[in-house]
């Protein structure tokens, strides 16, 4: 099956970006577009991230071969029900979403029948909004694909394609064990950024304009994190409860030796993970995940 | 008083940098240095970053008025013991160390009668060595002081003019506090990259190739921070105690309450921090303390 018209639902950061991937990359398909908010619409207008902006989901859909929900996971099930009556039988219906088994669950719900292939393409910035979006966004970086157990090889083999064509690089894998995975590479990074940019904000002894100035000492990194969006990032808390607890467990086992090893002045354990932990750095340059120049490349 | 001998100790990161910072925007100042590393000695003869590489700090500080310390906070004691023989009865002695209360305590003890004025530009990346340095670090970043009570005020402000020709902006500040603000702006932070670094590295359940390839997520970010100088890091955490384990105690209270809220599905105490969190980014970039760009500039 070949994929020749894109249908887009939420034009923010990544469906903006899928849009403007298409038009440079694939300029040979077709992309529709909608958002709920009619400032968005405008503003996917004027960026073109979308050949044509439609006024309402179900019309969006009417002519699409794929559809890709762009909205913060809670909003999915939602979106789904808004295109069911208009979305044509053999269209594949997917998503970018950071929790993929919530995703899976919700719209085997919401359209009964429907080819639905789960994807999550793992790239992003801190920023958000039709004004975001950018066409590499996604070249060098991983879509992790969760086709639920019998699904339409062919849909398969065609969704694959399309990211392809946008730059990705293809991985198959069972929903549970993306869950796992993101919530280790992904959510609890930005759940720990978010917390220690609160605790920051928050201190008497230590006033905000000092929290600012002396951000370079390695603070500033966090606050991009935080600084994504809010509605997004509560939805992936809330709809990948059970392996972000497990995977901050974890975490907080961990904090809790290191705690011990300051308070006891037990130099060596903090000296021998502080030095494996460089490996990982290494491993991510080399697959070519980051940028190698010091500082992220940031202007000095 | 006139700074026009300069002495570095330690050529890594830090040190370096103060030297490449030294001849390309205040060349009438002579530099020496020294490296208790031959390689060290050799690399840093190599890339001329300073004048003249000594074989002993001692030869080095001799006719120095100013002698900055750029080794590990644990080392400092030992370092200043090196030169006290030979140290000019009227130079300064200062450091770049990331705590500051152990730093004045260990110069004073080891350097008796001297004028001793320790420091903290809030520089760096987390590359280390004599490779490392460039001489645009300091721009536009704060250098903190740490003057002891009744600290010479020709000194200090001779201290802060050679600060600035490097590009660096003046703040006065207790040691104490000093220590409380950097634990908060840069000593949690580290720990944590750390500490999440190696959870991600010890899981069984998730690989560390999937750690890697998935790590755009946002995990990648810590790692840079987690690539940090081990010896450097180990003695900032055991020098500064008292200050990382009180914030460290803010930061697991703030951690344990959005853990509740996940687990109670409480999306709008999520929620509203998510939002609060976006404007000391805000400020930071206002401030010019870090890159507007999305994702710091990476390429894309």
């Amino acid at each position: 099956m070949s994929i020749t018209r894109v249908a887009i639902i939420g034009l923010g950061l990544l469906g903006g970006s899928i849009g403007l991937a298409v038009r440079e990359r694939a300029p040979g398909i077709v992309t529709t577009g909608f958002d709920a908010n009619p400032d968005v619409r405008t503003k996917a207008t004027e960026r073109g991230l979308v050949g044509t902006v439609c006024e309402s989901a179900a019309e969006a859909v009417r002519e699409a071969d794929l559809v890709i929900l762009c909205v913060p996971v809670g909003a999915m099930k939602a979106a789904a029900a808004d295109i069911a009556a208009t979305l044509p039988p053999h269209a594949i219906v997917s998503d970018v979403g950071s929790s993929k088994q919530s995703v899976a669950d919700d719209l085997a719900a919401a359209l009964p029948g429907a080819t639905v292939i789960p994807a999550h393409p793992v790239a992003g910035t801190e920023q958000s909004g039709p004004e975001a979006g950018f066409a590499t966004l996604f070249v060098n970086r991983w879509c992790i694909l969760t086709p639920p157990s019998g699904a339409d090889q062919g849909a398969v083999d065609a969704l694959a394609e399309f990211w392809r064509k946008l730059g990705a690089k293809i991985e198959i894998m069972d929903p549970q064990h993306h869950d796992l995975v993101l919530a280790v590479t992904s959510h609890i990074p930005h759940l720990i950024a978010y917390t220690i940019v609160g605790t920051a904000s928050d201190l008497e002894e230590v006033t905000r304009g000092e929290v600012i100035k002396y951000s370079a000492g390695g603070f500033r990194d966090f606050t991009r994190i935080a600084a994504s969006d809010p509605t997004m990032w509560r939805d992936v808390f809330l709809h990948n409860k059970a392996a972000v607890l497990e995977m901050l467990g974890r975490f907080t086992e961990d904090l809790t030796a290191l705690q011990r090893a300051i308070r006891s002045g037990d130099g060596d354990t903090l000296h021998e993970l502080f030095s494996r932990t460089r490996a990982i750095r290494r491993g991510i340059i080399q697959e070519g995940q980051d940028d190698e120049r010091p500082d992220f490349g940031r202007e000095h």
